[in-house]
């Protein structure tokens, strides 16, 4: 029998839950990320967000007293990175003085990460460069084709524009999308998107790993800079209109995506592992 | 800015917020109820089990030393009943050191239920004696009409006799089921449930307030009672397999129902609820 604390906190509804493991000696394996992110049989969230001093991943070769943001998917594989995922990881540590000021760097699988703490409490997290990693291609999902553009933030997605909300609504997507193994080797998120206007966005979203989720920030980020280089425009902003809720996307002139929006942890609480 | 020390536990993965208000000083709202139920922006369960002692409800009057099982549906209504509820009530009871001994009486809507802790852990509880409402009546379910059978179990259920798994397999309980008012006027949970043998079922059920759970007792008891009763049994004990695990059911001779069956407390911790 292992009692773990956990955390739990969302950022726009996509939830997670959140294991402090400052010296990597709990090391969950996959069925025990499975477990606890169960919904029904433990605590429930799209993924685990664990917190390691960065000294303990081999894969980190920064500055080794960051926190490294361990992300796991709900089915327990390893993600690359978590644009929501980090923000709630930045309001944990803020909250349990792990750091502290407006300005907090993080280490994760896609690199450094900085934050900053906006005056109205909202997180703003650097995403890195978007970048286009394919021609437009064709992924398959809610019973037909759609030709999607190939955009990496850290992790790979497919963004597919749509013709207005009826048919964003009227999309199936209990069903996973199909991607060509050529352009997306490792599977990728898919954007089903339309733009409300020149600067806002409407989107539902498909995750890896997880099914159908309330947001997803890498993917609100990969439809912002699609959208920014359809309009022509290499920098701006633009704001996304999750089921979740509202985010922002800042593309500035280096390239570099800064995503805001709200964080906020939940749960505190003591969890009973059954035993192995 | 309120924060509640909680607990959440399930029985075959009928899951539930458990809150400790032994005084009736924190009196949830519904708002109160469906926020800790909500699995992305709290806690997370089916309902939610209050704990508090049963002199502060107006509505009983028996033993006012008694714990009152306040049992809510997720959407903050209020139910007279819950089977696996109050077999999770009673685990928390014995967890919490609020209850000793192999047998616990708890005060509830539909009166007094006494519970056994069998030998190997799982805990059984009294649902009083099965009734039938009416006359079979005829409901609507996943898109098309059927004959149930109206039995109370202090709630009001709605069994339909499915020919084989298959059939189970392919309904569509997204969708609420209609009853006819004059039978149920304050609605219904509705089982589907297919005999595996003479002492086994198999079943499927939709919960008032909840929608399709992965367990529902008061349900597995109106199943098994309506099957023993078509079989030309009085007494009788009968096993049933829901989405979430298996139960068991004894009617006895002076026609009680027993419900056994697994309970365990997965969590303990303390949430923070959002400003009025």
């Amino acid at each position: 029998m292992r009692t773990w604390s956990i955390a739990k906190g969302h950022g726009t509804l996509n939830d997670f839950v959140i294991l402090q493991d400052r010296h990597a000696l709990l090391s969950p394996t996959a069925d025990d990320v499975r477990f606890l992110c169960d919904r029904r049989r433990a605590v429930g969230g799209d993924g685990l967000l664990r917190v390691t001093r960065a000294e303990h991943f081999s894969e980190w070769d920064g500055d080794p007293e960051l926190w490294f943001m361990d992300y796991r998917n709900a089915d327990g594989s390893i993600s690359e990175m978590c644009g929501n995922g980090a923000r709630v990881f930045v309001r944990y540590l803020l909250d349990e003085n792990l750091a502290n000021g407006d300005h907090v760097d993080i280490a994760t699988r896609a690199g450094l990460v900085h934050a900053t703490v906006e005056r109205d409490g909202r997180i703003t997290v650097t995403l890195g460069r978007p970048r286009r990693d394919a021609e437009p291609t064709v992924i398959h999902a809610s019973g037909r084709d759609w030709t999607a553009s190939a955009v990496n933030v850290g992790n790979p997605h497919a963004v597919v524009w749509l013709g207005g909300d009826a048919e964003l609504a009227s999309l199936d997507l209990a069903v996973a999308p199909e991607y060509p193994a050529a352009v997306f080797p490792e599977g990728a998120n898919a954007e089903f998107v339309f733009p409300i206007d020149s600067s806002h966005l409407q989107l539902r979203v498909w995750e890896r790993g997880v099914g159908e989720t309330k947001s997803c920030g890498t993917g609100v980020v990969a439809a912002a800079f699609d959208h920014l280089s359809r309009v022509g425009a290499a920098a701006g902003r633009v704001r996304v209109t999750v089921p979740g809720g509202s985010l922002t996307v800042r593309l500035d002139d280096a390239g570099v995506a800064h995503l805001t929006g709200p964080a906020e942890i939940v749960l505190h609480g003591t969890v009973t592992l059954p035993c192995d």
